[in-house]
C-alpha cells in the first residue's frame, strides 16, 4: 500500500475527522523521566481514531453500495466511527455486538442511529448472524483493520504525527501504538515511513493478549491463547491481521506488553496530568512510556480512546487518582 | 488596545502554548439542541488559558525585570500559567496564595517550581504579604487580568476561535466564556472585533457571583456580595477589572450566569461527550450552552480550565456520571 492511498483518505476525511492534538505536560514529563508527547486521539470524533478508518472506508464505497447499506462486527469503538461516519453519509448500518461490550459503547453506537444487533459470544455464532443479514440486504461489511481504505485511514494519524513532531522539533523517536488488529499501527507506520522515516511505530498490548508483539518475534503470526479477561477491551484481537500483519513486521520495532494495572495507572495520570479521558485499551501506550522506559529519548504516544464506561473511570479515581 | 497587540502576543507565545482544538460531539449537539462547539483550553499547557497570558506577559518583560523575578497572587489557575511560564524562561516565581485554594492547584505550582507563599484569607492581608515580598526582591507584580500583556495573551485564544470558527461554516453566533475578572473575556471580545465580528462574546459566571453580567446592565461596575460559597472558585473575583471592563461594555453581549449545579452536569457532560476534563469554573459556559438555551443558532463555548481536585471529579461523576 503507498502513502498516496493515506493522503487520498486525508482529503476523503478532511473537514469530518478532526486534527488533534499532540499534548505535553511538564509534570507529565517529570513523572516519565523523559520528555512525553500524547497523539490525543481520544478527542477524535466518537472518542476513538476508528472514525478515521470508518469514515474512509465508506467515502471509498461505491454509490450503489452506500444505498444499500453497510455491515460491522465490533465490540464498541469501530462501531461507533461506522455507526457515526454512516449517519453523516446517509448511509444504513448494521452494527452486531456482542451483548457483554461496554454499555456506553452500545448506547452510543444506538445512539449515532444504527441498527444495533446484540449477540451472546458464548451461544451464538457471530459470522452467520451478519452472513444472514448482509446477504438479506445486500450490505457491504466494513472489517475493523483488514480493509485497505480503514487503513489508510488510521494513516491520517500518522501524517499528523509527521507534522506535529517536525513542529516540536522531536527527533529519533518511537511512537508508541495501542495495538489489536494492527490497523492504526500499521496506517501510522506506513505514514512515518514515508513522512518521518525517524519515527518507529511499537506495537503496545496487554499482558496475556500480546499477539502481535508474539508475532513479530516469531516472524509469523501468533494467536491469543484467549479473547477474554483485560479490562483492555478495546484492543483485544484473535491475531493479528492478514493485511496488516506484512505491514507491521516490514516496520515496527519489538512489540511492549503491559499489565492491566499500568493501564489503569495510565488512565489516572491522563486525567490528572493531561485532563484527557481515556478508556484502559486506549491507555497501554501511555503505561508503556511511564512505567516501562528503556531510555530517556523524547517518546510520542497515541492515546487511542476514551470511551471508558463511567464506573470503571470512577472507581480507577477511587482507587488511583491521587488527591494532591 | 489594539489588535496587533494581541498578533504580537500570538507570535511570542507560539511554539510555547498549544493551539487547542474546537471539539464538537453529535451526541452532544443532540443533548444541547443545536450545535455546541467547545474550545478546549483545559488541554492547554497547565491546564487552562491562564498560561497564554502569563507567557505574553512574562516575555514581555525587559531583561533586567526577568533576572529579579516575579510576584503574582492567585488561587490556582494563574498561579500554575505563571509558576510554568517562569520555569521555561529561567525567571524566578513567587506565588502567593491562599492556603484554602484547591489542593492539586498548590502541589502543581511547587511542582512548577514556584516558590509558594500561603496566607490565609481569614486573618492575614494578601497585599501586604505580597507588597514586602516585592519590595524586598525587587519582583515585578503579575496582575492576573488587570494586565494588558495579560488581556493580549488571552486573546490569542480569540485569533484561533476565530479562524477554527471560520473553518467549521459557523456564521452569527454566540462565543460564551467564562468570567472572573475579565481577561479572557476581554481578550476574546477584542481579538473577534477585528477578526471575526460576527461573534459576540456572552460573559458566563456563577450565580451570586455575576458582578459581570450585573455591571454590563447597570453601565458600570458592580462588586460581588462575597468572595466563597461557590464551587467554581476558579472564575470567583471581587469586581470587573479596570482595564478589561470597559473592553467588556463596549463589545460584549448581556452576561449569564448559572447555578453551580448546572456547572457540575456540564463537567459531567465533558467527560461523557468530550472526553475532557473540566473544573466547574472552566465548565460554566458549556453549562450555559447546554442548560441555558434561548435560540438554536450554533453557539460556542469556552472551557477555559480543567484543573479540578479529583475528589471534586469522582463526586460529581457518582452523583451525576450516566452510567450508560
Amino acid at each position: 500500500m503507498s502513502i498516496d492511498r493515506i493522503v487520498a483518505a486525508a482529503d476523503r476525511i478532511a473537514g469530518h475527522a478532526l486534527r488533534t492534538p499532540l499534548l505535553n505536560a511538564p509534570l507529565l514529563d517529570e513523572a516519565a523521566g523523559r520528555r512525553v508527547f500524547v497523539k490525543a486521539e481520544c478527542l477524535q470524533r466518537t472518542g476513538s481514531f476508528k472514525y478515521r478508518g470508518a469514515r474512509s472506508a465508506l467515502s471509498a464505497l461505491p454509490r450503489n453500495a452506500r444505498e444499500r447499506g453497510v455491515l460491522a462486527f465490533s465490540s464498541g469503538n469501530h462501531a461507533q466511527g461506522v455507526a457515526c461516519a454512516a449517519r453523516e453519509m446517509g448511509i444504513p448500518a448494521v452494527i452486531v455486538m456482542p451483548s457483554d461490550a461496554p454499555a456506553l459503547k452500545i448506547a452510543n453506537t444506538r445512539a449515532y442511529g444504527a441498527d444495533v444487533v446484540l449477540y451472546d459470544r458464548a451461544t451464538e455464532d457471530r459470522d452467520a448472524i451478519g452472513t444472514t443479514l448482509a446477504d438479506e440486504r445486500g450490505l457491504a461489511l466494513v472489517k475493523p483493520f483488514d480493509n485497505e481504505d480503514v487503513i489508510a485511514g488510521q494513516g491520517t494519524c500518522g501524517l499528523e504525527i509527521a507534522e506535529q513532531a517536525s513542529g516540536e522539533g522531536i527527533g529519533k523517536a518511537d511512537v508508541l501504538v495501542p495495538c489489536g488488529g494492527g490497523g492504526l499501527s500499521s496506517g501510522i507506520a506506513l505514514a512515518l515511513e514515508a513522512r518521518a522515516p525517524h519515527l518507529r511505530v511499537r506495537p503496545v498490548e496487554p499482558d496475556g493478549f500480546d499477539d502481535v508483539a508474539r508475532s513479530l518475534i516469531a516472524g509469523a503470526p501468533q494467536a491469543n491463547a484467549r479473547m477474554a479477561g483485560s479490562i483492555c477491551d478495546a484492543i483485544v484481537t484473535p491475531a493479528p491481521g492478514q493485511l496488516t500483519f506484512p505491514i507491521l513486521k516490514r516496520l515496527c520495532g519489538p512489540g511492549v506488553a503491559v499489565p492491566d494495572e499500568d493501564a489503569l495507572r495510565a488512565v489516572a495520570a491522563a486525567f490528572t496530568r493531561l485532563r484527557i479521558v481515556l478508556e484502559p485499551g486506549g491507555a497501554v501506550a501511555l503505561a508503556a512510556a511511564l512505567f516501562h522506559r528503556e531510555d530517556d529519548r523524547d517518546v510520542i504516544v497515541v492515546a487511542s480512546g476514551g470511551n471508558v464506561d463511567t464506573t470503571v473511570f470512577r472507581d480507577t479515581l477511587n482507587r488511583l487518582g491521587k488527591t494532591d
